[in-house]
């Protein structure tokens, strides 16, 4: 594959594995877009949220090259992927950093375990213009067409301009008809937690053992500037997710507690 | 261990196992707030962030009890720690979740990668008041006695008020003698981007493999208000950190970008 100068350079991963099928048809929507390099791993990553790979080597092997993309399995995370690319496997930085589709949805405080959003933000780190698409399914048979209209969007409207320097997207689609999306609704996190998170079994020498699982508890269920909201309505939500995880708002009210305790 | 109605509860853990110095120093700062169940791995955790353990089971195993702690192991991540213990390991819910010390900084974008923090972040996604510890050194030899009087300072304020919901800390102290510490300043996370990240060799079959290393670059390194620039100046940093990572600033700017798109 050459990368001509005026060529768009899209670097594409995911968190379920190479073989997933949201990530074929991620690749299918940006090779409209430009050239395409892909790196991701044999086996799914997924909750791997912003992990490092620190105690073992990383590995990287070229799968795949033709006029339109490189595909390359690499044996470390997500985000070991995004750095791997942009440091050691790519010509030049790439315009795109672009993860999933995800099998299944990354909305609300998921986005703190996901590693298909920890691609984004860390394409993010590096000042490139980053998005991340899930769609809300967990079925082996789900249909992804549906995402290619709003991935489209998307990126026609990056495209036309990056986002802000510490800000990229999490996009969330519905898993319902095409004619049943109501259209895209730009959102805020919603705010809610995990419950009843472990299966606990006993194994076959008597010893206890878990398996993580868990219902997500949607704390503002009414709120529709949610994401939450958007996706139970037929709506894909948009969130601007910004790297920085200061809660500015909190700082002098803070300052104000540990007074006289500081300096 | 009994745990009386009048006890704070505390529970304790950290991303660089149960063997590291920093975490005994903790758990000894901790018995002096309340009754204490810490949980850790055999091995370090670093650079795992909030990743799940989702394909294999986990366990744990109580390795040590008396009258003001229950120590135990467990095989997952740092996050994997926090819900196992508040689902299956304790009476009630922990007054607080406090993670560390952590040898080496969090300060900056460590914060998304780091395991300390991320059992920080778990712990406020429950509704418990939470605080990472980390010490700027990576030193085997380094003593952690000067971090003492920071976390009593730290525990004494939030035992007179929880945090607000949502909004836990990132609290960094200087690896300088206890004299040269000129105080505590609240701040918010630095700009900054790792760079250099890998160090590339070839195995004995001749086959590349790469060791993920890298340096900080500080994107700002005269601001005053950043965590980064306190810890350069022997100030401990503290920084409220938010499980929201919604751009809240950017949600109207980007919902114009997408109009005439949405709906």
């Amino acid at each position: 594959m050459i990368i001509e100068k005026e060529d768009k350079l899209i670097l594409v991963t995911n968190d379920d594995g190479l073989y997933a099928a949201g990530l074929r048809t991620l690749l299918e929507v940006m090779e409209e877009f430009g050239k395409v390099v892909l790196i991701s791993t044999l086996e799914s990553q997924s909750g791997m949220s912003q992990a490092l790979t620190v105690k073992t080597p990383l590995r990287t092997k070229l799968l795949e090259e033709n006029e339109r993309h490189r595909i390359y399995a690499c044996n470390g995370t997500p985000t070991d992927s995004i750095k791997l690319a942009i440091n050691q496997l790519l010509e030049r930085k790439p315009d795109f950093v672009v993860s999933g589709i995800n099998h299944g949805a990354n909305a609300s405080v998921s986005v703190l375990y996901s590693g298909t959003m920890a691609a984004a933000l860390e394409g993010c780190l590096y000042g490139i213009t980053s998005v991340g698409f899930s769609l809300n399914s967990f079925s082996r048979e789900i249909d992804f067409s549906v995402c290619r209209d709003f991935i489209r969007i998307i990126m026609n409207d990056l495209s036309a301009g990056p986002l802000p320097e510490g800000i990229c997207l999490n996009v969330n689609i519905p898993a319902v008809k095409r004619e049943e999306i109501r259209g895209m609704l730009v959102c805020r996190q919603s705010r809610g937690n995990w419950k009843e998170e472990f299966d606990k079994r006993k194994d076959p020498m008597g010893r206890t053992y878990y398996w993580l699982t868990g219902l997500y508890n949607n704390h503002e269920p009414d709120a529709e500037d949610t994401d939450e909201w958007a996706l139970r309505n037929n709506y894909v939500s948009v969130v601007p997710v910004s790297i920085d995880m200061t809660a500015h708002g909190y700082i002098d009210t803070l300052r104000n507690r540990l007074n006289g305790s500081s300096r």
